[in-house]
């Protein structure tokens, strides 16, 4: 029984639909391949956009052309002009589309993610959109660093930016702003200082101070491609204490060592192992105590695409060997709720044609 | 059969989530009601955020006190305990897992939206995070007709802003980082100036000129509290031409006149007839030719809150009553592939301890 594919969602909440169709839409439309025939099915306000933008090979068809707006005869009406009983959809589909389909007598089967398992394997065009992305994120960190540079140590040691005091707030908005500029959407950036660091999840908020660390975890989307970029960097401004500098080294070493172990074939697990190791070797320990998880207790990296976090991951669970074409972030880290966090973030690609490529340009170095 | 309810989202993707949960990740989890009790159940990465900010009432569990991390053991833990057959769902609610929960035996209802119906009658504290939300949408505002104000007009009509040609991406980055600055996202501003202002979805790009009708429609989250504001505002630099005038007087009246029809019991179809009516009274008509579509061929208005578009609808879909308590945009416009468009768009609550009234303090003109 062969069935079709089909996906009923925007463009904006379904990077599968984004992906498959080529473009984005702030509502719902119907994207199928049955048969021969890939094509979306579009509103009138939203067929010329499509007709723009949809990717080689999609075809575009309104909803009148199926019988539509009626969005069941429309998807019965395709069903039955290829011959197929039914369509694999995305584990997300939603429910009442499904029940209504299956009603119709259509076979509707999820599937597991990943929906589109080539997602993985990039083109040269995506690596570039990626690449751009990560630069803008980059350009957002240089900004960072140069205002880090520019600000003044107070005898109570708050960072004085232009003689005030510098917040987690005011440092984020300057990363954002300088991406927006490039085009970026930028809405989750960490600029964590001290013990803040220490939940890698914390935004950060408040006043920064030297000689304590400031993760600073970046990840713009380009609003016009959709393609995401990804870095972390962690510094410190004025002198920092001894464990912090030997926290630096060790995730230096751990990031360094894991990108040298990546190639296509190994899984991604294996990866995270080496990280983990290189840590430990370090002398830094995990676990979970009173105050929660202390050490290295995040995977070390994921892929990244027109989703932040897919396809493969590099973490215990990642235990697929990892595809030529795959973009992924290794960033190993180290928590500890007594001084803060430490995480240091490249992308790298893994090139079919060569050895793999750091995308990341940023240097490192821990103080400014 | 009483059934409980339950949702399985991220507060990000899933307004309805962060208003039963009353708080946001990034992660999917689990909300339920059953019998007299309403919980969340998290992930260990989670649960300290959902002890600080879970909503009144609400339950904060770990999975593992109902025998996860494996959901569907979790969801049918619940369903047993407080002995309901099973659960209501959103009708987006993810099809995978409502097959699953369905092959263990559970009732798994999809329901049409509004999931909450209760959502759109807004409380006290509701409306004041809508109205903070939408002061900074006024900010944005107020920076763009600065901006707009400063601007000399070259020999062609091109604006020139520090001497250099003012665009609608850089009109657009000056809003959105005055609302950013203020705690706000922001990624779908509109600055579309002449023609492409005709299409109520175009975003706007290119250089700016004088004469031609310029449509801001503004709209930020708070990146707090989850609410949205929503401001259009239609202006034009130098001397308009008469049509644009005379647009801008009908789209005018036909907001206040439709403002003022606007009360609890009035379905929000009779609010956009009335609006539709004003416009053709001022000789703007409505139709579709070679262009695409021209006069005024959206919704009057919608309603707002955690969703940018939510319950209920000013349009003539819009046939169930208006509620006390809703929070509704009231935004006609006219556009003309020969010279663009005009949108105006204020936010009104439906106090039900008093008269309407309107939440946007923006001022109204055409020429700066």
């Amino acid at each position: 029984m062969v069935l079709g594919k089909l996906i009923i969602a925007s463009g904006e909440a379904s990077s599968d639909m984004r992906y498959a169709a080529g473009f984005s839409t702030p509502d719902d439309f119907i994207w199928f391949s049955a048969g021969p025939c890939r094509g979306v099915i579009m509103s009138p306000l939203e067929y010329n956009r499509a007709c723009r933008s949809a990717a080689p090979g999609v075809k575009v068809f309104t909803e009148r052309e199926w019988g539509g707006p009626d969005r069941k005869a429309v998807i019965c009406a395709v069903a039955q002009k290829y011959g197929v009983p039914g369509f694999a959809v995305p584990e997300d589909f939603p429910l009442l589309w499904a029940d209504r389909l299956r009603s119709s007598g259509l076979v509707i089967r999820p599937e597991e993610a990943p929906f589109f398992p080539e997602r993985e394997k990039k083109s040269e065009d995506e690596v570039n959109m990626i690449t751009s992305a990560l630069r803008q994120a980059e350009a957002g960190c240089r900004r960072a660093f140069a205002i880090l540079r520019e600000t003044e140590i107070a005898r109570d040691k708050t960072l004085l930016w232009n003689g005030v005091p510098l917040t987690s707030e005011l440092l984020r908005f300057e990363i954002d702003s300088t991406m927006m500029k490039g085009g970026m959407q930028a809405a989750g950036t960490i600029c964590a200082g001290g013990v803040q660091g220490s939940q890698p999840h914390n935004q950060g908020s408040g006043i920064l101070f030297a000689g304590s660390p400031i993760v600073m975890d970046i990840f713009p989307r380009s609003a016009s491609t959709g393609y995401w970029g990804d870095l972390t960097r962690t510094v410190v401004r004025g002198t920092p204490p001894d464990i912090v500098k030997r926290a630096y080294d060790a995730v230096l070493d751990a990031r360094e060592t894991a990108k040298k172990a990546i190639r296509a074939g190994v899984p991604g697990s294996e990866i995270h192992k080496i990280a983990a190791n290189v840590l430990e070797k370090h002398n830094f320990h995990t676990g979970s105590g009173e105050a929660g998880d202390y050490g290295f207790f995040h995977g070390l990296g994921h892929g990244v695409g027109l989703d932040i976090h897919e396809s493969p991951r590099l973490s215990p669970r990642g235990t697929a060997p990892l595809e030529p074409g795959a973009v992924v972030t290794v960033e190993p880290g180290l928590y500890y709720p007594e001084w803060g966090g430490i995480r240091l973030e490249d992308m790298v690609y893994l090139d079919p044609a060569g050895p793999v490529r750091t995308l990341t340009e940023t240097e490192d170095f821990l103080v400014l």
